[in-house]
């Protein structure tokens, strides 16, 4: 095997596709900053019971591990930055006010997703702790439409679901709650078959909200028949509510809600979302609320946040222009090393040939050239 | 254990400290991106005989191993990017022509380099492809002052030498040769003793010449030491022409030259440098000539670059002035709202108080305000 292969689903980012990469880095997170969110690097590897804290058991079986040579522990690198940036909400900055913090980093996953899912993900993200209103969570979700916005993508779907639903459906019935992960599993997957078994110990009013939920999908229209079916329930209502307030300030997005698709509920605690753009099956940005991953750290802070892979929302975009260049001649000569100096303090970007290279081609554009005309360097345009 | 608490030599970068380095990674890739420099993305962990290619025991010692639960092959964290840098040049890019590209990303290393050394410093670095000529050494050279320049850092020291004239020195005895390990080692830390030993079986005039090199250090004027001892040799010649060049070409740097100092060796093959600035005893800048790298991976060609860890280097770097910001009411207005996204996309940061937290204290230094008045959204300035 040729030692320049990558492994599966691992890949280099060439430079055309690493600019538009970084140029959507950059005004994601300075978007962020726009809103007052501050940005925090968290490590890529971490004591593995700190990395994992809350976290379930899929985010452990995606984290690669690795013993500390220093310590003799665990470690684990990041397959998620969600946790870490609780992490120091609770301890490093330990602020009783609201915080708003953002994070981009790469994240690695033992293994991928999907077929064509990529094993490292360059993970871009904003949360807000504090603050247990809805309005935080509208201010997320309004912040990942503008990041999509500010992709490129105007016509977003974007899918709603509360895990409040299920809690409240089940929180009096003590035999529904102890499957409360298997009731999860089954109703992500619709298995009405499945949740008919399940539902057989449980109280009849339980089994039949129950049933009800799987069939609890499709526009905004959803929640008036929930409200008609499941709105009695204590606790219902309320999260209805919230979906409707979301739903209300979602501008052009369209909407769908499903209240059973609850994936990563051991996380979640409210409202969750995903967005999703033409031309991908997979939801680009995931959000919602998770009030409890900072119990674990020892200081329990309400929590909410979105997140989005920038390399594949940049893979979605269409591709960057040629950017236009200047080439110079090298040289020693001040009066040349300072009209190439200045033409970069300008903006301009100047491609010095390498002696022996003046027939190369450029990458890119280069439409004008540096050359001496009478003692002096001058600009002029390449045909 | 707290299960809050990291690693040693591994650390959160809270946002006083993440803001300074975003800003000096922005402005040195963009810099780059004005000579010509394209940015290029290797992945975080690669095949171990990918990695390590050409980068010898050092760099083994320092990367961490992983199981690829894929392909059951041995994975490496990358601990340095060049090697990734010359194997995309090689084989991904696959260009005749000069080729000029520049990186920024985390590295990690199994144990840190000191004791207060990061295990995760984020490198940045550029490279140029293609040409064996001292004038691509020089372009890296300048942009490795100008990086530093950029940072704020004017008073640099720049340390030189040049693997070549050792090669020189020992080029034509095998006895030399076949200890070149031992004796890059033994100049490194200018052991004389160890050196008189060493050199007993070599011919008379190759020991003369090892027992010259580790008094050849000092300032400028080391070079005519230098000529005066070593000149006769075929080759060092050369090798101090090219250090003359680059002292010429290194502007306000204060220059010292070691030609001892072979630090890295086994991986460079011409021109070393290294920068340091006020503050930090350890170079913060490294660069050089690594011809041979490309080799393993089939495909020799000339290489030059530098690097330097931007988190280091952003420490040393006076702290940000408090960024002034708007503050406003939550609300669902639409005038309120248009306000808001008018300031935002003037540029200023406007943060929403969320309700019930009126009093609380921003981080941000909020001295204006959005008001209702008379029915329109106005700004007030604040006490």
């Amino acid at each position: 095997m040729p030692n320049w292969l990558l492994p599966e689903n691992i890949a280099d980012v060439l430079p055309s596709e690493a600019r538009k990469i970084e140029e959507l880095r950059r005004t994601l997170l300075d978007n962020f900053r726009l809103y007052g969110y501050e940005l925090v690097m968290p490590p890529m590897l971490e004591y593995l019971e700190s990395l994992l804290t809350g976290a379930g058991r899929d985010m452990d079986l995606r984290t690669f591990k690795l013993v500390d040579q220093l310590s003799g522990r665990t470690m684990g690198i990041r397959a998620d930055m969600t946790t870490q940036v609780a992490r120091i909400d609770a301890h490093l900055l330990n602020r009783g006010s609201v915080t708003r913090l953002c994070y981009a980093g790469s994240v690695l996953h033992t293994l991928p997703s999907g077929l064509h899912a990529t094993r490292e993900p360059l993970q871009i993200g904003a949360e807000i702790y504090g603050h247990a209103g809805l309005e935080a969570d509208a201010e997320i979700q309004e912040l990942a439409l503008a990041s999509l916005a500010l992709a490129g993508f105007t016509q977003v779907r974007l899918d709603l679901c509360h895990v409040g639903v299920l809690r409240a459906i089940i929180s009096d019935d003590p035999a529904a709650k102890r499957c409360e992960a298997e009731l999860f599993s089954l109703l992500e997957s619709k298995d009405v078959p499945g949740l008919r078994v399940i539902t057989q110990t449980f109280r009849p009013a339980t089994r039949e909200a129950l049933l009800v939920l799987p069939g609890l999908y499709g526009d905004a229209g959803t929640l008036a028949r929930a409200r008609a079916d499941l709105g009695s329930i204590p606790g219902v209502a309320k999260a209805l509510d919230e979906l409707e307030s979301l739903i209300r300030l979602a501008g052009a997005a369209s909407i769908t809600v499903d209240l059973a698709d609850l994936r990563g509920y051991h996380y979640h605690s409210g409202v969750m979302f995903a967005a999703y753009v033409p031309g991908l099956p997979n939801a680009v940005a995931r959000g919602g609320r998770y009030d409890h991953v900072g119990e674990a750290f020892g200081r329990a802070r309400p929590a909410t946040g979105f997140s989005l892979d920038l390399r594949e929302l940049a893979r979605l975009m269409p591709g960057a222009e040629r950017k236009r260049a200047i080439r110079a001649p090298w040289g020693n000569d001040p009066a040349l090393r300072a009209k190439i100096a200045d033409l970069r303090k300008a903006g301009e970007i100047v491609i010095q040939t390498l002696p022996g290279h003046e027939n190369d081609l450029d990458e890119f554009d280069c439409d004008r050239v540096v050359v001496a005309d009478n003692g002096n360097w001058i600009l002029n345009t390449l045909a």
